[in-house]
């Protein structure tokens, strides 16, 4: 089918209209007209080919939720008007070690990414959710209950589970205490799921203008970090860190906050180095580790718990034409918190 | 009760006989006439003031085995004749949650060390095992069995302890993989603790000269680091990685011999720092984390363990004269693999 998006056509354009085929249905296949596609800040890296050359058109967008308007002939989990989500992945091998844990993000085959990856068909390349329509295999499709602001649902495909994988995984739970490292898309979420499964949240920021903010969004406690002092009477007092930010910075003065055997998240990709000195985590027992979205399985469970708990992004819905202004204001951090492209403007 | 020692006069000064008072056996205290005592790395920069200044004269040693002489009047514990050892810990408060869960190591109130450390009294710091005896609180006090080769026991008590408690905490069993980086006084007792335990090991090693000893240590596979290409085969393949490495390096080829959820552990504390990217964590949930020896608890554990499966420290058993010349050798990496004072010479 022909479907209407917006595609970077070399690293260095702007993003513009595109037309382009998706494939047909195949017997395992959801149909999805897309409703609302939010801006990662991944689709800007990737299409400008800040993390290396990609295929040109390139159509980014993998925080995708719409409805199915057909489904393949063996498709049974879903039904021509269900409302529907489509994350980071649309395929992976199914039969390694990681595919049969439930987690296809770690496939050692590679898992097929929603845009930018190639098939398992050997020919072609994905293209994702900036778009009017897709079709993808029914076991990385997921459900969206009814009723929700499916704008505001969007971010959770990969803000959400990304943030709500690791939360889960270090145990967070009532009377948790939680460090938040950046006040941007994923930290907002972060903060809100944190809070919602009991935790008290301490947000780390290089912007004391972003104290109110935090606040409002859930958080106890803001930390200042540009004025080394501030961390001192935190010092061995948090279980769990998850780390955003996007921007090289030393570990020592958050781990030296980790009680015993606390964690620090890395979610945030870097693009230069840091120095790093071990001491941290020797005198602590503490561990630094990093966490890639989530399963399908888990996003389905985070789903259900945002649903649940009426957890949602806070977001600023644009149309397509606004996409270049949006990658702009999204590098220079100047947006609360995710932008939402509306497809019908596509 | 006055006791002969080898002691530093001062950071750049060899090490000398000395001659101190050790305090009066408290109630709760064990004296110890000591046999044997190892050498390890840290007590060479101790002395010579390469983590700071220290306390001079300093006397160094936490690999210590002797026999009880006396005991205060309410250790029930150990009564005179009893073969024991003293680790790298004499007190700590007792009180705090790191104490109550066995791990006096990380004590809020700060452990204290076998030498160089402040006592709780408030005036005095600790000196170590290159001595003739030692006074002790009888709950730092651990049972060596009878029949052991106690001069090859002694390095169990930092070296065993430091390597034995992340192979336990991480779960080593019948056929995990496990990495060991750097084959020395650490890393010889990683290798035949992981084996004893049923791990299939694989040593990381500067020097290509190692093999032979590393795979009559017991290791399964032997990598030359230096080759990079040498990493490859090795992708995704180990669960768990004993740091020992005392020498800067990069982490991120070694992370990627782990498997998802894998875990990189570090005992060596380079005195430079790394650089370092979150990538191989995220790319694959890996685990950096580090270990600090191990609570008293579960070094008798280790103790215990190592006199099932006769595991004893290779060692080269020297004279206090030649202390001086042992230092030189060990930090050239010229041991095989850890020298052992037989403190009758002092």
């Amino acid at each position: 089918m022909k479907v209407k998006s917006y595609a970077a056509y070399s690293p260095t354009s702007l993003l513009e209209p595109y037309e382009f085929e998706r494939r047909e249905a195949k017997a395992d296949d959801v149909v999805i007209q897309i409703h609302f596609c939010g801006i990662c800040h991944s689709d800007i890296h990737t299409a400008r080919g800040d993390w290396g050359p990609v295929n040109h058109p390139c159509v980014p967008g993998h925080e995708i939720v719409g409805q199915v308007i057909g489904v393949g002939k063996k498709v049974k989990k879903f039904k021509v008007g269900d409302q529907v989500g489509v994350g980071c992945m649309v395929d992976s091998c199914g039969k390694c070690e990681n595919c049969k844990a439930n987690e296809e993000q770690y496939c050692t085959k590679g898992a097929v990414y929603t845009y930018q990856s190639n098939e398992y068909d050997g020919k072609s390349y994905t293209k994702g959710g900036y778009a009017t329509h897709i079709v993808v295999k029914d076991k990385f499709v997921l459900k969206v209950k009814k009723g929700l602001p499916l704008d505001r649902v969007a971010p959770l495909l990969c803000a959400g589970i990304t943030t709500y994988s690791p939360l889960k995984r270090y145990g967070v739970k009532k009377g948790s205490k939680v460090g938040v490292i950046g006040l941007g898309g994923l930290g907002h979420m972060a903060i809100k799921l944190a809070k919602a499964m009991g935790a008290e949240v301490t947000v780390f920021s290089t912007s004391p203008d972003k104290e109110a903010d935090a606040k409002k969004l859930g958080a106890k406690n803001f930390i200042f970090t540009k004025e080394p002092k501030n961390f001192r009477a935190l010092a061995k007092k948090l279980d769990l860190i998850i780390d955003t930010a996007s921007a090289a910075h030393d570990y020592a003065p958050y781990l030296n906050t980790l009680k015993i055997g606390g964690t620090h998240v890395l979610i945030g990709v870097p693009a230069t180095p840091t120095e790093f000195r071990g001491g941290p985590l020797i005198q602590g027992r503490r561990v630094l580790t990093g966490t890639l979205i989530g399963g399908i399985k888990e996003t389905q469970k985070m789903l259900d718990f945002c649903a649940e708990k009426k957890i949602f992004a806070d977001i600023e819905l644009i149309k397509a034409k606004q996409i270049n202004e949006a990658y702009d204001r999204t590098v220079k951090g100047d947006v609360k918190y995710r932008f939402v492209i509306d497809a019908k403007t596509f």
